[in-house]
């Protein structure tokens, strides 16, 4: 009756979950613990302050971990495994950490790489653990969209990912509206307003409007200058322009198949509101997608 | 004899001239007095400040300021004129300030603004004085691009601004390199690289890329990331994906004619090594064009 502790361990967050031998979530923690914000202690000092009483209590507990914590700036850099890349790949492909004084060592989830024929390489760090725990690993092709800072879209087939590229919209939207002209609006504090994050999304969901990101934005100034936008809707404008711009092409880059999201609550709702206006549909996953996927890869990998 | 002096008076540059009445540069000043750099003095006295010797020798000389001077923040708001305008209709618009002691007005020309059916409004201020000055308005049909932080695309049929649009592209490829991940590499200092940029511009260059910006910015971190790219040359990169970006944009929403490039020396060679990546010729509008401007504008007022 092996227990698994997966951890989720990102550039920002940090997530645990304690699961029983046949995958059920026993206990959880969230914790601001991302691997930016580990100073004057080692990782394996952060780890047991966060997942030490559930090893006390379960000495025979795996430990796996996923997301930037094997990065360059993490614990242990662990080679991407490279697209395209399922659940045994993944297994196959786990970087060992010596555990504590003759435990059994700690396994890292190795990121994803792509290098297309044409055009850049590409990478995914996390986001490959959440998508094997995910629905769309259980139909023929599906595309999970995770948005974030860099959002990724995936294609998965037959439960591996088949393919993906990385939009930086999160971060560019940061950028726009902190340290561009635009701030002078879009820093202003508002309701959310859906209706003019909708507007912005439908410049890039009407064809005929032959909009263009570097144009668009332009009018997060000219509208509210000219009273035609409330100052304080312009943030939720300039959002619906940049993830309006994202989805339009990740929409025209993918074959069509069903869209997963996979994220917090606030942006797949952001961009289930997106997708709605280009007429498409999605099934946003259930929280704890991160620790389903490492659950399918210890049992993969024999483990637990 | 009239004299005119002409002040391209921008965000944060100054430029005068001093012409004859015949439109001949005798003399010309640039100063770092843009009106964001104007404090503890008024723009009246910064004005005395620079042309002032100009004015003691030529006392029948009349003033005429463009740029963005005439904004909000500018010293007298002039209204924006309703494209399409040429230089008969901007002489019609200039706005008076009051002069020293009994002086003539000084007179401000007013930017251009337009509101498109379908679409936000979009604005100019300075650049439809240097267009005025261009060889772009003795043709029936030009295309004129300005680049800048606000780089224009602007249509000038018979003589006219017939319609423009706004790109934010030097605005958001600062924030990109320094208010990104892509810091990182971007900000390395290194050679100009004209390889590094045109490999920027191709990615918009090749139909069969479908390159979107806000996926393609994030291979200016893979690429250096894998080695694949000197960290030197990546921020020349990243601004070849820009500045491709809109160029692939401007050249598909234009109808297609002769391009007139007007700015700085740095920037205009820029945008010419780009439009050759896309097989386009174009004209560097030779320096001066803000000053020729106010010579036609001033003639067609009959002030000169």
């Amino acid at each position: 009756m092996t227990h698994l502790i997966g951890v989720d361990w990102g550039t920002s967050s940090f997530r645990a979950a304690l699961m029983s031998s046949d995958g059920r979530v026993l206990s959880d923690i969230s914790a601001d613990a991302g691997i930016t914000r580990v100073t004057g202690a080692s990782f394996g000092e952060v780890l047991d302050a966060h997942v030490g009483p559930w090893r006390s209590a379960h000495p025979d507990a795996r430990l796996m971990l996923s997301g930037m914590i094997g990065s360059r700036n993490g614990w242990v850099e662990a080679p991407y495994a490279r697209a395209p890349a399922g659940a045994a790949d993944l297994a196959e492909a786990l970087v060992e950490i010596p555990g504590n004084s003759g435990a059994a060592p700690i396994l890292l989830v190795p990121g994803v790489d792509i290098s297309p024929e044409a055009g850049a390489p590409d990478v995914m760090r996390g986001e490959e653990t959440q998508i094997i725990g995910s629905d769309a690993v259980n139909v023929a092709r599906a595309t999970v969209v995770a948005p974030g800072s860099h959002t990724k879209w995936v294609q998965v087939e037959g439960g591996r990912i088949a393919g993906f590229r990385t939009y930086m919209s999160g971060e560019v939207f940061h950028a726009l509206r902190s340290h561009t002209i635009l701030s002078a609006f879009a820093t202003e504090q508002g309701a959310r307003d859906d209706d003019a994050f909708r507007s912005g999304v439908q410049r890039f969901a009407d064809p005929a409007a032959q909009a263009d990101l570097l144009a668009e934005i332009f009018s997060a100034r000219t509208l509210p200058l000219t009273g035609q936008m409330a100052p304080e809707s312009v943030s939720d404008y300039l959002s619906g322009l940049v993830i309006g711009a994202e989805v339009r092409h990740g929409l025209a880059a993918g074959q069509p198949a069903a869209i997963t999201l996979i994220g917090s609550d606030e942006l797949t709702a952001r961009y289930d509101l997106a997708l709605q206006v280009f007429d498409c549909d999605c099934t946003i996953e259930p929280p704890g997608a991160a620790a389903r996927g490492q659950f399918r890869i210890a049992k993969m990998a024999g483990i637990v």
